[in-house]
């Protein structure tokens, strides 16, 4: 067991290193198991792009934990912590997920969040929750919400 | 709900179409839910990457059914059915996994299959399995084994 990073300045916000198998004719990339406490029980996974350069902000989950790996490509991902009762409340943290630091990233519910492609290309971000996906569980703001205090770059135009 | 492709000539695998909801910033695609008779219960979900021209060939599990997607990249998976009391046994297929047609490949236990990396750069491979991964629950043969008829393009050299 890779022990879990504990350093992070948003209040139940997790990151755990994975393991990457890595030979010449590719990787293997662990990410979630049935004995994790982060999936009390498996909901649905799935996964999203972004691409190089673009974003995809802001969402919010009213009660399910999002855990996001980047099994390909590099994503910056941006959290904001407006929950009223948090030890933390006002915070925001910028993380990048990578293959050079690959692991799991788990976002209580609650917290905003967004994403930003830095690789060329497509990114790949998978996410394990422990529902099936319910849109009404869910809140939106637009990337350059008032409400969030940090600015995305300008998406690159095609 | 979208359908299964029930057209597959060995028994027990399955195509089943997935949804792809794609704008300008990137896709997300649906993978796995908990109501999926595919998956009876949740064990482990990880990613594997093959690299263009590469092979990761032959693998066989003894008990677990294996729920392939590819969300980047294209590869052909070759699936060889020698289970002995197999309706389509000696019977051997060969389908490509891509964004062109986005779903997942069900393999039932006891089927030898095989990946070829077939895009440039890396091609993502999710599983979902129902069981966390046990290494002696599966058996390994050579890509260029005598014991399945099927010859893989020489792995392009670096």
């Amino acid at each position: 067991m890779i022990p879990p990073d504990t350093s992070f300045p948003i209040s139940g916000v997790l990151f755990e290193p994975r393991r990457v198998i890595a030979d010449s004719r590719g990787s293997v990339l662990h990410y979630l198991r049935a004995d994790s406490p982060l999936l009390p029980r498996f909901g649905e996974v799935y996964a999203s792009t972004v691409l190089a350069g673009q974003v995809k902000a802001w969402k919010r989950h009213q009660r399910v934990a999002q855990n996001l790996s980047v099994p390909l490509g590099r994503v910056r991902c941006v959290i904001f912590d407006a929950r009223p009762e948090s030890p933390t409340r006002g915070r925001l943290i910028e993380r990048v997920l990578s293959r050079t630091e690959h692991g799991l990233l788990h976002l209580p519910p609650g917290l905003w969040y967004g994403f930003l492609g830095e690789a060329p290309g497509e990114s790949v971000i998978l996410n394990c929750v422990a529902e099936i996906h319910d849109p009404g569980e869910s809140d939106r703001l637009p990337p350059d919400s008032p409400e969030i205090p940090y600015r995305w770059p300008a998406p690159a135009t095609s």
